[in-house]
């Protein structure tokens, strides 16, 4: 039987959004299974760029909306990030070692059979839609995460 | 038999917290045995606002009172708190949205039969005395924690 | 059989590299047999102070040997650092307590047969050489590290 790998994606910052995905490809390609679980921050990850909106939305969750991130090829890091030049730094550090960047790794990630899901509740305190996500994304809560968590061989908090 | 969660809480922010405790209280509703280690900051969620004290510390360990945080509801973000600006509009989010509050997070899991434990190298470093705790906090050193965490079906570090 | 640890050291922050070498340690004095997987802003812990060198380096690389810790010693605080003070602070109150410094733990854990493995990824988009390593640490791929995790008992992102 295959074996399970769980990743809880919590952080949103670019460096660990990379670390899960790298692991997560790379499970993939020695037939682990894995699932992505995305809360808070970390749903910054699969919002689609392309379908974000300010419609009904209360004042605060425009606000979030303004100032974070759109999309994963502006996540900060959690160290260094000097208002993005770190990021701009490791990916011209990446380019030079033709390693692929963050974006190349979610579309791998993507494309790869891996299960999607975002946080019920964080989904609705942000005020996202669930058309603004990446459509493999599917909306659970807490407790089917931790089903699937429980019998995984191996879980992550990111 | 019943599976078993364990938490170890190092980071003390209020979002994590909240990741913490959503999942320990979601994990209890489906009857998944508990046990939540708090070490280094996050000692923070556990102290107990009515009883700290200044009294028999060093200099060191009356500053490390001052500067940090008083009971859970004063603990940042851990991205994007600016002072405390971000941490009162996820809480607004949270009220429009009738989410519970990270204090009725911690009130639900003390309730629920969860295991508290404190790490006993933290507290110490720190200079904090047993009674400054949540009476249903037990102090551990980091052997016991692992014991207990190996024996679990799931362990995060958050 | 001996149960097993698994830990994915990320961060590359004082306070989360002592968690993960107490850990470790207390790991080993009771027969646990321990994984360390150094990654991202965890290689800067075991880098060895006396061998960093700028030969062959692109400037990127140059740079970011420049502005990035040198040695355990010089992590920061992954919280309240205050450009060091709060780092200088935290070391006065464990040696008022007699507890081991951060370099102890790592001089504890070289002794005690823990495998230390480097992300092979992270280090050559940081543009390490081997040779700055400290000589325990041997260089796997993400899918190797996956292998040992999956079978470990336990497994935390630190």
């Amino acid at each position: 039987m295959a074996k399970k790998l769980n990743l809880l994606m919590f952080s949103g910052e670019y460096d660990k959004a990379m670390a899960g995905l790298i692991l997560a490809n790379a499970a993939r390609d020695i037939e682990v299974e894995v699932t992505m679980f995305f809360a808070f921050w970390g749903l910054f990850l699969v919002r689609d760029p392309e379908k974000m909106t300010l419609e009904d939305k209360t004042i605060y969750e425009k606000l979030m909306d303004v100032i974070t991130p759109k999309g994963p090829q502006q996540l900060p890091l959690s160290r260094m990030n000097f208002s993005g030049l770190g990021r701009m730094m490791l990916e011209e550090m990446m380019e030079d070692n033709n390693a692929p960047k963050l974006i190349h790794f979610l579309k791998g990630a993507r494309k790869k059979n891996i299960k999607f899901y975002a946080c019920k509740l964080s989904v609705e305190i942000m005020g996202f839609k669930p058309e603004e996500f990446l459509p493999e994304v599917e909306i659970i809560d807490a407790s089917a995460y931790l089903k699937d968590a429980l019998e995984s061989d191996m879980q992550l908090f990111i």
